[in-house]
């Protein structure tokens, strides 16, 4: 057992998150977390970030259904990056793709839509 | 084929970027990229950052010679955000970790020390 790792919120108001699929292993998303963020997904084992363009804290799933199990919380060297090990309810990603990363730089499409999103938010 | 997606540089000047070992599947790190990052990473196929505590264009495994050969460079959905799928040379930490996520929240190690810092960074 390590020290409990410091966590960079005193640097920087909101830490980038990586989710990572524990089953597939897929990198599914990177979003942002709060302080807040962090204590509520430790509290509910449910994934929660902080929405850049809402300004709020958001609980992955709330529209969509498609909620995030995190299993573990890893932090990073510095502190100032996170690392949530999800069991991913259908898609992480709006588009209805299983990862937000579903495309390559030079825009070819990797992966499958998993739900249709005009079937999921209305 | 869908379209060569926009990267958002014009909102942020530098995009986070995960790192994902793509033998072994584990997100070894989160950095930064310029525009500049990105294009040097594409024509050179080794992954480069830009240092935000050195505000400078950064060759990973420049000095420890860790280098990460990048096979692909996934965008996300939003365009705001980076996936270099990579080979990794030795250990993507400095501290001897193969992943800089070696540690839970609560302070448990994971994974591998896979090299001597000491041996390393003179």
């Amino acid at each position: 057992m390590a020290d409990v790792p410091d966590l960079a919120f005193d640097e920087q108001p909101l830490l980038p998150v990586v989710a990572q699929d524990v089953e597939t292993g897929d990198v599914v998303m990177l979003a942002y977390a709060s302080e807040e963020a962090v204590e509520q997904t430790r509290e509910t084992g449910l994934a929660h970030y902080y929405s850049r363009s809402r300004e709020e804290l958001w609980k992955k799933g709330g529209t969509s259904g498609h909620v995030q199990e995190v299993e573990e919380i890893r932090v990073d060297c510095d502190g100032d990056a996170l690392l949530y090990l999800v069991e991913q309810e259908g898609g992480a990603c709006h588009t209805g793709y299983h990862s937000c990363f579903h495309r390559t730089i030079d825009g070819e499409l990797r992966g499958e839509k998993v739900f249709d999103p005009d079937d999921v938010y209305e």
